[in-house]
């Protein structure tokens, strides 16, 4: 149960305020066997004295051994079961570079790749071409695609991936996608794959049609590939559903884009972790639910860097003074998935939680970690999309279900 | 999965006995930070010498931060998934004032309310009209309303509440509430949603009609707000499903109700603890699962009384010696939900749970509170409708499943 069976109370006033921080990739693993996670190595004080009045646990985002993408990640902390709302490629590409869809746009992610002479396809990825590159392609291909009746924008992502948005009347995103998936077939057909989106498998395919003749003679990129068709999803928002006003406040456009997604809204990027807190400051009046996203705990732990992963955790922990004399009536403090530097990329492993309200149960743990979570009341295996109910809960926003 | 997936044995002879008592909100928070749980502060020597050789956890009779009623709280218990066994509230009004529902009687819930002169509502409540008025108003009411062929019963509930039955033949409960839910709008017209129910909106409109001219010049209570519309449901009843021949042991309406949906007999209500171990001994040989039910702790939980209820916990403490002479194959102890001191009304937070069977692994924990059902092998959030499950294979009832 996500928030579909919920009855939230509407609540006046200035009170009940429920803050989720979010160090993203914050789950860590030991560098060697005995030693300590990136979150148990970061001296913490103040989370670990506000650990002792509040629950631990750890969280899943999806199920065992899934490890998510930030979008389910984020999602599922919003309280949307990630297997139940699925978010296309194509929208996750256009969230995080900023890109301004509309309802009725189509989004698709796309890659130059490398074909050979009878068009079989010898590399998917165009031998990963420099971002720099991908940006001359895309606007060589803007001048010079017409379609008419139709409006393309492109953009580049990294190296050789870009967004494609194709904005008309009437499109649909039920279109095959043309990634064989595969060295040495063709790129398959954009073919409809319902009777609603014929007409934009023809744009699309025309689109492709007019790109591979423009591209003919570039080496290596000589082809594109497209993936993902995606609209806008019209899911419950938040502000509807649960009756609570929410922001988000990051300094990246993917996870201000998945909060919009929600219903949440983002006036502006921070560029500090000072100016995040103070947005949070500034919009405390006027928000009852407020997102704070931090990004390089994630970026370190990709990079395998421990020490600098350590060393960030260690500058959040230094903000909690400022964010608990707002008194919100939730804190919650945690991650969105885990990013152990052992491993420099996302894994499954289930991610350090901390639940402060004056409400809860407290565990009486005086530490922030791996291993202290494990003993906490909210378990091994929190479902994550079951931890807006719990906030709601001991917000005070919550009926009674049954009589 | 709660019983629908369980094979159960057919057992015979006296043995193999399931006794569940339930401390009606026993689950509780410190009164400061730092403090002890009501059950924590309780001396239950006896249940701390019982935990050690027990499982012990925390259940969750719904999910997580959602707060249960009474009704769905006990389905739980009883291993109906309270999610998809859902009681309407007409019947839990029956229920809790020991009405005795027929199978083919509508029920709803009822609220005296107050409407202006354009018969706007201006107060759902009736300013809270005292029961005394609720019961004269009933009165006034059952003397006045004649529709033929139709039986109407009215009985007050507590202050501006009471409970109305409709008796016919056809009746069908899929009717539209007339209760706005907000001021300033006048009731809703009791449609139906169905074709099914014509017959009984019909019915009801006339009953709101007369019943409008009847209280037209009273004071503050001159309208009526009708919800709930209900039917006794036919579900699955567990001397069928499970093969145990149960019985209810309570002194409210509320429980003995709820037991009866799901089979269990309740011959007679009992007057007092002593009475309700009297009539545990005395039916022992004639059942195999016994549903005992103490309600003063939610009482006092309610009335935010600490040391009262900390003094009821001890009483029933007092009455194990005599449970466990009878020897059971399985004893549960537990509540329904959590009704905190501190909070003065249920809440969400998980409910201690003790499960005794000399087939259970224990968990060598000599104390029964909060915190040690934390650290205990039922985990900090086990499903209350599984309890059954368990019970069940604890007392050797249960089939393996699969060859």
């Amino acid at each position: 149960m996500s928030f579909e069976n919920m009855a939230p109370l509407v609540i006046d006033g200035v009170k009940n305020k429920i803050v989720l921080l979010v160090m993203d990739g914050l789950g860590g693993l030991p560098m060697e066997p005995g030693g300590k996670t990136e979150l148990e190595a970061a001296k913490t004080p103040n989370m670990d004295s506000l650990a002792e009045k509040s629950m631990l646990g750890l969280h899943e985002a999806i199920r065992p051994g899934i490890t998510p993408g930030s979008g389910p990640a984020h999602l599922s902390l919003f309280g949307y079961d990630p297997l139940k709302y699925v978010v296309g490629r194509g929208v996750l590409s256009a969230l995080g570079i900023d890109f301004n869809l509309q309802p009725n746009d189509v989004a698709a992610r796309g890659n130059f790749c490398t074909v050979d002479e009878n068009g079989l396809v010898t590399d998917r990825r165009a031998g990963r071409i420099p971002t720099e590159e991908g940006q001359r392609l895309c606007d060589l291909l803007l001048q010079n695609i017409k379609i008419p009746g139709v409006e393309v924008f492109l953009a580049p992502e990294k190296e050789y991936r870009f967004l494609l948005v194709i904005r008309a009347e009437g499109l649909s995103p039920n279109v095959q996608e043309t990634d064989p998936q595969v060295l040495g077939k063709k790129p398959l057909i954009a073919s409809a794959l319902d009777k609603k989106s014929e007409r934009t498998a023809e744009i699309i395919q025309e689109f492709v049609s007019q790109a591979e003749r423009i591209l003919v003679d570039e080496s290596p990129a000589n082809m594109l590939l497209l993936r993902g068709f995606a609209q806008l999803p019209d899911w419950p928002k938040i502000p509807d559903v649960l009756n609570l006003k929410a922001i988000a406040i990051a300094m990246y456009p993917m996870y201000r884009g998945v909060a919009k997604l929600v219903g949440m809204e983002s006036p502006a990027a921070a560029q500090s972790y000072d100016e995040e807190i103070d947005m949070l400051e500034n919009f405390w009046e006027d928000y009852d639910y407020f997102f704070v996203h931090i990004k390089k705990t994630d970026s370190y732990g990709e990079d395998g860097n421990f020490e600098k992963k350590v060393q960030e955790i260690e500058k959040v922990d230094a903000l909690l003074p400022r964010i608990m004399a707002l008194d919100p009536s939730v804190l919650i403090i945690t991650g969105d998935h885990s990013t152990p530097c052992l491993m420099k990329k996302h894994s499954w492993h289930p991610v350090p939680l901390l639940f402060y309200s004056k409400m809860c149960r407290p565990d009486n743990i005086a530490s922030f970690g791996e291993s202290a979570c494990r003993r906490g009341s909210l378990g091994v295996r929190f479902p994550a999309y079951e931890l807006m109910n719990l906030a709601m809960a001991h917000a005070g926003r919550l009926e009674k279900f049954g009589a």
